[in-house]
């Protein structure tokens, strides 16, 4: 994930963009940013991916509308109340559109809304009558502008998600950029929490969208902080063609490119999501190699960074590595466990805790200063074919707890 | 569930079983109960159901080796240890029903063998050597046996888990009873943690197997603490057939009434199980109605249970009815949540929160001192079918992460 140029500027890197985060009223705290607005100088193809949920937010059902021809200019996004079973949802964000259409001098089905917060709580209109006009005249082409719509769209999370990196497309360079928010009800299932990225790459819509789906399953739809599938889990892409890049049509060298970056801001981002897990003291990678085939990987290292218990023990620091062979075999699917070894990995070492699906003797001094390290990687090599996934979450913690049983109240 | 006489006695309640719990040495504390013995007078018509994770217990195999010819005569069980992922734990599982057959003068290939415990501790037969004759020795047919032997299967459990109760079947009274254990690493599917079963009652074999084969999907599969399924789940049943009652080799009326007899002692040891859970403060059972098809209410019953943040918010007392939706939405099948209601009851009382999918007017208040109980009932009504169906679970606490942080070390 490290052969792209990594540059400053979020959803603003690309040439197009700018974003704005402002205060509109939507949460009580005033010092909590709660409405952002993303605008493209021209109109983008445009592509998206959402939650699998069969409850889910209202702003979803009005993207699917307003995404349908494949173009989009903005998007406008709130946190703070998720616009989620409620009975008059998708009037409040088909009126979002207008209210951001008319302040961008844009059309209203080219505005793409999103919401996040708490679901079922009544939402009304007049926080957005007042703070879309002001986010629309605070929108900046600068990572200041990127760093304040990241802001806006936080819940829980501890710090705010973005990301850019440079690649090449037929001689151009081209930009992509992201913001991301979520840190609970994380185990996306088709797309994620909240995502919205920008490049200036010039890409068709279809292309765009089979990029998206391409690699939304390796990537996004492996992250889970709690396994608890969001109602308003959505990812935009939204590309300005701006970098002057032969437009992408067809399969070729060029897709192959864009999708290779695609995969390296999306794994990127879902490492960002998994270490702010609510209430997280660890990172947890699992990594498997090995595996009769590439979904039984992924499932397999899912289920070992889904897994309450072992989650629990890298909280404790504690190199419980039955549990992790307990997640290994009710991962379904058919394959063997016989050749399974496993290795706990961080910045501190390597200790190698199991040969052949039995123990492997280790020194426990060892493991426990390896999981003292923030970031830490399981590598499962199943010596059952040739195939491999990977898998992003967090430790269990007291704080997640403590975060779930105040949030709302 | 309240259709049956319950008497006391556990596992020896029914006529010819005597069981004991002794302290082998397995576990380091000598306060601790390790090791336990349930015997029958006679052999048994005996059945089993065990974990379908692929990583499983060397006792499983052996189980299913001496179940093959549908009897058995005695149980053999320790914790401290789940001789799981051993290279000698078949050898050594074989070895104690070799040790407990000679102590009770029956056959080795009569005796199932479990066990309990880390995964992947290296075990030994010393303490099983000097164990087993004792637990043979002070076997009881008894009240206090039947409880010796549940404190020795304890691990992290809080309480003993024991109960039987009484039936009729063609003209005699006939008793069932169980011990169980579990608290963490709990989602059974196909059997559960451990748990052992006596009748007096006279049932065929493959009618024995055929019952719990019908009851476990709907009770022990129904049941999470933390959707970790155990590498040892085990459930036994031995029927002595002393009750006198006429064999039951087909089925019938006398079938059906054992089925409800055996459902009632599984529903009820389900509560136990989740009322127990890791750092559990309180028992939640999720009841669907009108659902499309059983398994779909079934599946959206234990989707509600296993929500980390439903389960965290019933901690912190918030009726936070938004996680119950998301949870029913992501659940698998195909429904409708059109017109999903939602009641969350307790002993204080009853709050009616979601009607049509959508918000519900309740006082806050009034649901909080709902929640304020240990045993809390989330009624789920579809309005989409005629199917039903239930699951258990429990809170998610402080100290679910505190016990799985410390576990092994």
């Amino acid at each position: 994930m490290s052969e792209f140029k990594v540059v400053p500027g979020g959803v603003c890197a690309p040439k197009g963009f700018s974003a704005s985060g402002v205060h509109a009223g939507i949460r009580h705290n005033p010092g909590k940013l709660d409405l952002a607005i993303i605008k493209a100088e021209v109109r983008c193809a445009a592509a998206g991916v959402f939650t699998t949920n069969k409850v889910y937010g209202a702003p979803i059902k009005v993207d699917r509308a307003h995404l349908a021809d494949g173009y989009a200019q903005a998007i406008v996004v709130n946190s703070g109340n998720a616009n989620t079973c409620a009975a008059n949802g998708v009037a409040l964000a088909t009126q979002c559109c207008e209210l951001t259409a008319k302040a961008l001098g844009i059309d209203a089905a080219d505005v793409l809304p999103a919401s996040t917060g708490v679901i079922g709580q009544p939402m009304v209109i007049d926080p957005f009558e007042k703070g879309i006009p002001e986010a629309a005249a605070q929108l900046e082409a600068t990572a200041h502008g990127s760093n304040q719509a990241a802001k806006a769209i936080m819940t829980t999370d501890t710090y705010e998600k973005e990301y850019a990196i440079e690649f090449t497309l037929g001689g151009k360079t081209c930009r992509m950029g992201a913001i991301g928010k979520g840190s609970g009800m994380i185990a996306p299932n088709m797309a994620t929490m909240l995502a919205f990225y920008t490049t200036d790459a010039a890409v068709s819509p279809a292309l765009l969208q089979k990029a998206l789906r391409t690699v939304v399953p390796t990537t996004y739809n492996q992250m889970s902080v709690d396994l608890d599938t969001s109602t308003n889990d959505t990812l935009l892409l939204l590309a300005s063609g701006l970098a002057g890049n032969e437009p992408v049509t067809e399969e070729g060298p060029d897709y192959e490119a864009f999708l290779a970056a695609l995969y390296a801001v999306a794994g990127h981002m879902c490492a960002l999501h998994a270490s702010d897990g609510e209430g997280a003291t660890h990172l947890i990678t699992c990594e498997v190699t090995h595996a009769p085939s590439h979904e039984i990987a992924r499932a397999i290292a899912k289920s070992v960074v889904c897994s309450n218990l072992f989650k629990a023990a890298v909280f404790g620091r504690d190199a419980n590595w039955g549990r992790i062979l307990c997640a290994i075999g009710y991962t379904p699917g058919d394959f063997s466990i016989d050749h399974v070894a496993v290795r706990i990995a961080s910045a501190a070492g390597e200790v190698h805790v199991c040969e052949n699906a039995a123990y492997h003797p280790f020194s426990e001094e060892e493991a426990a200063n390896i999981l003292a390290e923030h970031d830490i990687l399981v590598k499962v090599d199943m010596g059952d074919g040739e195939a491999d996934g990977k898998a992003w979450g967090c430790d269990l913690t007291y704080d997640y707890v403590k975060i779930n049983g105040d949030y709302r109240t």
